[in-house]
This record gives structure tokens, C-alpha cells and sequence, in this order.
């Protein structure tokens, strides 16, 4: 493909936190492309404040971003998770050619809607600008909703679009081989084991989701996420979209 | 462009409110593409449930879709709004060729997020299976945070955006011809101003987002939008992502 691309790549995004970074992290990790990230940057802070500061208003490599994740690559500059994934994906050998992205796309963008922003909603449900803590209450009946009905939904249609994959012996979202789409369900499922472990070990155990923790435990044996996973360019969760505040999980 | 379509695409989409369909409606319309649309059919919810049932494992025109609205073309069938406006666009031409695409979905991306996702949850902060009058204090709540901080930071955004492009003659989000991001931003702002109409009629008022305004009023008098508007095409808003409750509106 004339589109193939290696890079470099430079990825601008807060320190500190996996956050929406990560999705992009693992993509390009997974290709082994070459890539700076400004969260292992002293001062890289600064490149992300920069860009969206409430001053600027863009230049030739594009419009200003509304907020991190933010790709550079060459000339190029663009913003939005699902979109930066939809960029690297040809380039990166993470999709198959022709129409199949628009599937792949779909149950991408349907993992960060699922695993990713309602999830960040469990803890602020009321207003992102408020503290947790002034929204407690809410973030209880929300993770509750989240963790009884909403994941569930969204795992079990994961476990439906898998299941006539795994009768043709593929272990994937999509077609015969990884895609960004399996990186996404990934990570999500990550977040929400740091997130809400007892919920997710229940979920786990039921057997009634089989082949989505069997695709997250592919994706996390991939070699070099294997090898990503164990290096200091792993961030540890904290306070991003995945948090772990016990009375927000199942009861004990 | 090889690319270019004018159909017959099939929208496949809940019947009786614009919803998410709407934005797929927009370009199909200003285009003038030949589509049907299943809101108009006779038992064309039917379509719809067939197509989300628990039990359907999908066929060889995609993977089963989470939601809708849902798009045939030929023998491909794709979901998720963003991801059918991506597909659409270049077959429109609603999109510049190249990169400039990742330009254009970012942004769609980022009003779907401000104007439609985060509309959404204003009357359902705590859970989409709740019914509104269960969550009518959170929703108080949030749709004050969302009046005051969410959607002037959303509105400001585009106001920057567009600004340079109103330095240089263009009343558009980018480039110099309508896209579909310009599509989606006049659908948020029409259906804010259903939902919440006294906090758009201050938020016009103040001036601060003029082109964002004067952009709304650009797509609305397109003269294929224009006519789509005063057609039975066009649904009224009821009880999707766009209602009307006086309580949750700015104070009079």
C-alpha cells in the first residue's frame, strides 16, 4: 500500500494518565512505529497547552484541536481519538483494505462510546467541571445503571459480533487478522478491570462474554504490547477515565 | 472522483423523531442523493429491530450494528453516525479530497460530541433505561452545567474555528466549500434551540459566537435544506436526543 507509513509520528497528550492517549499508544506500539509521545516529555505539557489555548486558532497543518489526543505527522496535524486511529490504521497495517475500515471504524467508535466515554461519565455523571466528590451520589446510581446495564449490553453485542468469528477459528472483531478495533476493546477492558474489578470479574466468570476476555488476553500477549505493557511507557492508571473508587463497584 | 454516488442508499433508522438519523438525512438531502428512509415506511421499524435483535450474529454485508442508524449502499451495510458521514462524504461531496477528510471528521466528531452526546445526557444523567421524571433533579443539574460551562465551551470552539475562515470570505468550518461538519454543527445548534431555547436565544445575543450563527442560518437556506425543511420529510423533535423541558431551560 502507497500509504504505508512507519512514521515518525509525534503523539501530544497529557502526562501522567493512559487516558485517550492510550488508544493511540497501543496502535502505534502494536506496528512498532516510531513515535515521540509529549507525555514522556520534560515540558510536554507545554506542546499540549499550547494548542489549545483558548487563543489559537489553528495554522496550515489544521484547525485548532478541541482537546488531546493530537496527532503530528509531517505537515499533518489532527485531533479526535477515533479519527487519529482512522488515520494511522492504513498506514500503521492495523485495518484491511477497501470498505472493510468502515466496519472496523464502527466497532471502534462503538468501544470508545461503551468502555470509554460512558465510563468516564460513572464518575461524572453531573458535570466534568465539578469535583468527584460534589457529584458522589450520582456517580452511584450511574455506575450502578453502568455496571448492570450498559456494560453488559455493550459486552454482549462484543461477544455477538465474536462469535461467528471464533466458528471460523478467528479470534478477532474483524476479518482473519488484528485491527485497530480489537486495541480499542482492549484497552477498554483494561481500564474497567482497574476501574470496577469486582464487576468485571463477575462479568468475567459468567462465561457469558467468553471470547471478548479471550481477545483482550490475545491482545495483551501480542508481543510487543506484551513488551509495551511491562516498559516505563506504560503509564499507571490514576485519575483519568478510568478511576477506581471501591463504593462506585459490585458490593463485596 | 471515482468515488462519486449518487445512490440508491437505504437510511435505516427509528421512525417519529429526527434523532441520529438526521445528520445522515443532511447530507443525503443536500446532495440530493436518491435514499429511502425507513422513519417513512410501513413497518419500517421492523427493519430496524430485525437488524439489532440479540440474536442476529450479522451476514456478508457487516457485522451486526449496535444502534442506529444504520446505512445500505449496494451490498455493504455500515453503522454509527460519524461513520456513515465519513463513508457518505466523498461519495456526496460534502468532503475535499486527501487528508483534508481528517480535518472535516474531526470536527463532525466534536459537534456530535458537544451538540448531540452531551445533549442527550442532559435529560438522562444517571441512565439511558431510566425514564426522565427518575433522574429529573440530576437532570436539573447537569443541564445547568451543560447551559453555563459545556456547551459555551463547544460554541467558543467553533467560533475560533471559523473565525480565521470568516477573515478570508469563507462561512464555512473549512476549506471554501460546505461539509459535511458544517452539516452537523446547523443539526446541534437547530435541535439546542428546540431543547433549550431561552439559553440559545441569550447565547446568540451576546455576539460572542456570530459565525457560528450566521453559519446555521447559511446551511438552513441552502436551497436543497430549505426545501427539506418545509417538507414531511423533516420529523418534528419529540422525545429523542433533542426535548423541550421549560425546567431545564435557562430561568425565565
Amino acid at each position: 500500500m502507497s500509504q504505508r507509513s512507519n512514521g515518525p509520528y509525534q503523539l501530544i497528550y497529557w502526562p501522567q494518565i493512559p487516558g485517550r492517549g492510550e488508544f493511540i499508544r497501543l496502535a502505534l506500539e502494536e506496528a512498532g512505529a516510531d513515535y515521540t509521545d509529549t507525555a514522556h516529555e520534560k515540558d510536554g505539557i507545554n506542546t499540549v497547552l499550547a494548542l489549545i489555548d483558548k487563543n489559537y486558532e489553528g495554522d496550515q497543518s489544521g484547525p485548532p484541536p478541541f482537546a488531546p489526543p493530537i496527532l503530528k505527522h509531517g505537515d499533518l496535524r489532527i485531533s479526535q481519538t477515533p479519527n487519529i486511529l482512522l488515520y494511522l490504521a492504513p498506514r500503521l497495517g492495523l485495518t484491511p483494505d477497501g470498505d472493510a475500515i468502515y466496519q472496523v471504524n464502527s466497532l471502534a467508535l462503538t468501544a470508545l462510546d461503551g468502555l470509554s466515554d460512558e465510563t468516564h461519565d460513572t464518575h461524572h455523571p453531573i458535570a466534568s467541571e465539578l469535583y468527584y466528590e460534589d457529584q458522589l451520589e450520582e456517580s452511584k446510581r450511574r455506575s450502578e445503571s453502568y455496571r448492570k446495564n450498559r456494560l453488559p449490553k455493550f459486552l454482549s453485542y462484543f461477544e455477538r459480533v465474536l462469535k461467528p468469528q471464533a466458528a471460523l477459528g478467528r479470534p478477532w472483531l474483524y476479518g482473519t487478522t488484528l485491527t485497530y478495533a480489537d486495541l480499542v476493546l482492549f484497552q477498554g477492558i483494561d481500564g474497567l478491570k482497574f476501574a470496577f474489578p469486582r464487576a468485571l470479574s463477575r462479568l468475567e466468570k459468567s462465561g457469558e462474554y467468553a471470547n471478548v476476555f479471550k481477545l483482550y488476553e490475545a491482545v495483551k500477549n501480542r508481543p510487543r504490547i506484551k513488551e509495551y505493557l511491562a516498559s516505563d511507557r506504560r503509564q499507571k492508571y490514576s485519575l483519568g477515565i478510568y478511576r477506581h473508587y471501591p463504593e462506585l463497584d459490585d458490593a463485596e
